[in-house]
């Protein structure tokens, strides 16, 4: 989440008065458990770590009182950390090496000489460390908002003990019913049409009184959202994606949580929240006047010569007043939230984790969360939103950047905003000596700054941003074009779903509602399904196809996951760029002409086609690259050597 | 010289009929010499350099069939090398550390037993390696177009043996008749108004038909051009701006000579300029349509990616068909202008070089050009001129970027094209979240990106482009609140001359012709004299006033010099920059509000300026920094804490 328009919006829906209730059809069980705690996080643990520290939350009343003991082969507890409020404990553990799976009981002791018991887990893990292997840009990325995509189960749409009871599709801003089965129930769709990822925007429960639909309000950490399902849901989804080879990432928030979140009306520390006097102070009539905002300068972050107050401004300002900004600087709360990563890699066997508004949070911090998960997982990908145009910011938050002031990220997928712009400029403007296709060539030809250009996140639309279709003046071949370069770069593609059938905004661009509109076929009763293509219209339908074909072949290419890049400047209308590696040879033709045009080959002679044979990638016709090739209308061209 | 409307003056221009010759006033004396040789270059050379190499290139009808023999102590032949034009020898030989100056023969022994001696001479240096400082942030540079500053010699304005006999200053494109002597002339006006450092535009002889006044078509790298004036009034120049603490910068030219120039007529080898096999093959009806030009691609220097052809479009083809593109990739070539540059830099005791076209050249080569001079003169200056606004391009050859692909350009000084473009916008632009003063603050928040910022040279007008006037809108308020900024940022500053008085090509934006307008009072019964004052209006007076305060006071200002910056974000239309060194603290506000504003100074309490006396540098009036600061009207404030 992130961009002026977007904090615009949240600001207005956190703005609104509390609207009329729906129909509630549903209450969510709480689960019932052993413990006579409320709250203890995370809520189990597993062995064979690298870090051997684990740092329980207990949360109970007056739990600040007791004094716990343990005895488990290879756990100790190494301190007992009081917190601002008697109501919570953070105790310090440290699992040994040798350390069995298995249950024990921590004692916990009161003044009064009473004792409670909560008995706590160590799990095996599933897979060795290596296993968990990232998304690459040998991936496809299917970025999915859940509450739009499909709606398997509708016993779960609405609970009436939850705060937001919306269920209406045609408000964009309320909840459409989404949920986990349903993509699980479609994985065969995102797989034929040749993706190898998917990212659901954040699933863990938002029990936010408006717009909760989003997800990135998070009211619970551990919790998943039982409007999108349960987390045996949420599990196999992740098994299903595994068995076709596919991974799922985990959209997580470090920045900040959702108002409602639960510790938020009894926080344990007088710094858990950054601004948190001033939320205490004004608890009562809280609002966005109340709150110390971002100033969303989010320069600071590399600027040498920032003041401190804008720097702080930015990384400790409220994102939104619905959304506290999590202090990191606290270490309990940094602790919190790698565990918390960590826990959910393991729990569902994550290919990736997305992290929401990479410049907000401390980034010290960052680099340590990143880092931390990098060190227990060698082979994960974790990619970073900072919604910057300007390739210097990207590159600065790469992993490995020689950055001035000798910041390391860890970071090893930022998102590529820059090459967003270029391409939908490229593909936009009229072809002058200054714009047009030459903001493409230009745009990719800032990779020489990038420590690695493969491992960005590449994109066209998102879930915050107008849609790709609408971006290019719904024109079909535009799209193409776009789409055709997007998959033949070198990066990381990641697509929006619903772009593959031209799903777009352009009733009003910009409207995150419409933007997440619902995708056809996810609901009982649509009269349009693109799963099966009822209904769809032949353009969607060529563009669905287009799509396909080009995934499909990008899977198994190695030229287009590493191999060498070469490109040539715009000319007369039309762009080549080559991917080699070994034997294979891809070759991408933008033609942005209107007229047929007969483009002369022999000043791409240092690739080495001449003579040799071709095959187009969308019709399978066969070409000989020889001293010249006819380009009958706009689009794209695609061909490889490979047969 | 650059950018694509540059070009399309030079090609227009090359592309006219020849037209009708004015009066010829003067013929150029070729100055008598004892030599029976056509050319010898260096004409001299001087003893006590690192490097003890030096080439010469001797010219003379068939000397490529003589055998040259030295005998004078610590110099020796190394080797004697034939060209393809047995008109030509280049000579090494290799001047010993302990070589004492004085004059020598170099007998040349032809095929038929004859012999002929030219004299040549080693001269001493005039001052140490290490006194040859080059220009820093401390200086301020004026850049001149020497053709249209003042006109102090009228009897050297027309030569009628030089193919450009124009002398028309109601046209753009014609000789005017400014001079060396022009400048000399006026260098207290240049240090009164607070500059340090003086860069003409180059003086060199341009013997072409047509636009000869700008100098970029060079015809002789080692005459000056006989309508700027003589050798001696160059290092008259010099010498004047020596005396005042002042530095000359020469504006060099690596990239192309012009088509007159004398080799063109007989080229030493088949690869003395590139593309030159085309040159040949169509020299008698050389054009714009026979001329292989530059594909002005110049982000094939950074660009992983880039073709070969597309690489070698941008390097080697011609900057236009006027200006043949020497080849430095041919050693002779490459030793030839090393030389050159050390020959001027030694001859005149320069204050720095100014490299036009630097994307350009062979980029080995200018790493080399530079490297070698450096090597020689450890604190000297060189800047460069690339005309990107991406800060990426413009780091890449920043010396000691840390480039992927290993470059290292020697280059200290790059010209800062993005900051003028971020100046314009913000001055120019509606103050909004992404636009206005935010575009300065997050241009300066690159500089992260900077090896060292505060030696990039920095501008907001030049002669290639449309002037500070003319790019805000006419408006004085503007113009200030970007020549204030431009002069407290860290970077050396330049101004252009005449954007002082507020000079402008409004008439007709980016006309060349324009932008290089006569400045007033620099000719003969001009009504206006700015040098005096006479004729101004009150606007540019007070202007003229403005920039002379405010450079005076940064001449001694350790604090813009290489002070600490620190900046906040843009506020109300507000932008307050501070620069601090030890004692001395400046502040710089530009306030973009039409109506009286007061700002809170709390926000900038970082500063630790509460309660101290600051002096406003314009008007002298002191303020103690409290609570707030009244600001009454659009326009620079600066506030210094030293008195």
């Amino acid at each position: 989440m992130k961009n002026l328009s977007v904090l615009i919006v949240i600001v207005f829906l956190f703005s609104c008065q509390k609207k009329e209730m729906q129909n509630k059809k549903e209450t969510l069980e709480i689960p019932v458990t052993n413990s006579f705690l409320e709250i203890v996080e995370p809520p189990n643990w597993f062995i064979g770590f690298k870090d051997t520290s684990l740092q329980l939350l207990v949360k109970e009343k007056n739990i600040g009182n007791s004094n716990p003991i343990i005895s488990y082969e290879g756990v100790s507890i190494i301190k007992v950390n009081k917190a601002r409020s008697k109501n919570y404990l953070f105790i310090d553990l440290k699992i040994d090496a040798s350390t069995k799976a298995g249950k024990f009981d921590i004692v916990f002791t009161f003044d009064d000489g009473t004792t409670k018991t909560h008995t706590y887990e160590l799990k095996s893990r599933e897979k060795s460390a290596d296993e968990y292997v990232g998304f690459t840009s040998a991936d496809a990325i299917y970025l999915i908002t859940p509450d739009r995509f499909a709606n398997a189960d509708e016993s779960n749409d609405v609970y009436n003990n939850l705060k937001d009871t919306s269920l209406n599709r045609t408000n964009g801003y309320e909840r459409h019913g989404g949920d986990l089965k349903g993509i699980t129930n479609n994985i065969n769709y995102i797989s034929d049409l040749g993706f190898t990822a998917v990212w659901p925007t954040p699933v863990l429960l938002n029990d936010t009184p408006r717009a909760s639909y989003h997800g990135y309000a998070i009211t619970d950490y551990y919790q998943v959202d039982p409007r999108f399902g349960t987390l045996d849901d949420y599990k196999n989804l992740a098994d299903e994606l595994r068995e076709k080879g596919m991974k799922l990432i985990m959209d997580q928030v470090a920045n900040h949580c959702g108002l409602e979140h639960w510790w938020m009306k009894d926080l344990p520390f007088d710094d858990w929240v950054n601004n948190q006097k001033n939320y205490e102070d004004n608890i009562e009539n809280w609002n966005n006047e109340t709150n110390i905002g971002s100033n969303h300068r989010r320069t600071t972050n590399q600027d040498l010569y920032a003041s401190e107050i804008d720097r702080k401004g930015n990384n400790e300002g409220w994102f939104v007043a619905g959304m506290p900004d999590l202090n990191q600087r606290n270490p309990f709360m940094a602790k919190y939230i790698i565990q918390n990563s960590i826990w959910w890699i393991e729990t569902l066997g994550l290919g990736g984790i997305r992290q929401d508004t990479y410049p907000y949070p401390d980034k010290k911090f960052m680099s340590n969360w990143a880092g931390s998960i990098m060190n227990e997982y060698p082979n994960f990908s974790i990619t970073g939103e900072e919604w910057s145009y300007n390739p210097l910011i990207v590159g600065y938050w790469q992993k490995g950047a020689n950055n001035k002031d000798g910041y390391e990220s860890n970071l090893k997928s930022p998102m590529d905003f820059p090459m967003m712009k270029s391409i939908l400029e490229g593909i936009n403007e009229q072809e002058a000596w200054d714009q047009g296709l030459i903001k493409i060539y230009e745009g990719l030809a800032n990779d020489f700054h990038y420590k690695t250009p493969k491992d960005l996140v590449a994109f066209l639309d998102n879930h915050d941003k107008s849609r790709l279709f609408t971006e290019v003046h719904q024109d079909a071949a535009n799209a193409k074009m776009a789409l055709g370069y997007l998959l033949m770069m070198p990066r990381i593609p990641q697509i929006y779903y619903g772009t593959e059938i031209l799903m777009n905004d352009t009733a009003n661009p910009g409207d995150h509602g419409l933007i997440r509109t619902d995708f056809p076929g996810g609901w009982k009763g649509d009269k349009v399904n693109a799963f099966t293509g009822e209904g769809l219209t032949d353009v969607q339908k060529e563009m669905q196809s287009f799509v396909s074909k080009v995934l499909n072949y990008r899977k198994n290419s190695a030229a287009i996951h590493d191999g060498k890049t070469v490109h040539f400047a715009p000319f007369m209308g039309t762009y080549f760029l080559f991917r080699i590696k070994n034997d294979e040879t891809v070759v991408h033709i933008i033609n942005k002409n209107d007229k047929p045009i007969t483009i002369d080959l022999k000043q791409y002679s240092e690739i080495g086609l001449n003579g040799k044979k071709l095959k187009n990638i969308i019709t399978g016709e066969a070409f000989i690259w020889g001293d010249e090739i006819k380009l009958s209308k706009k689009g794209n061209l695609i061909l490889t050597t490979k047969f």
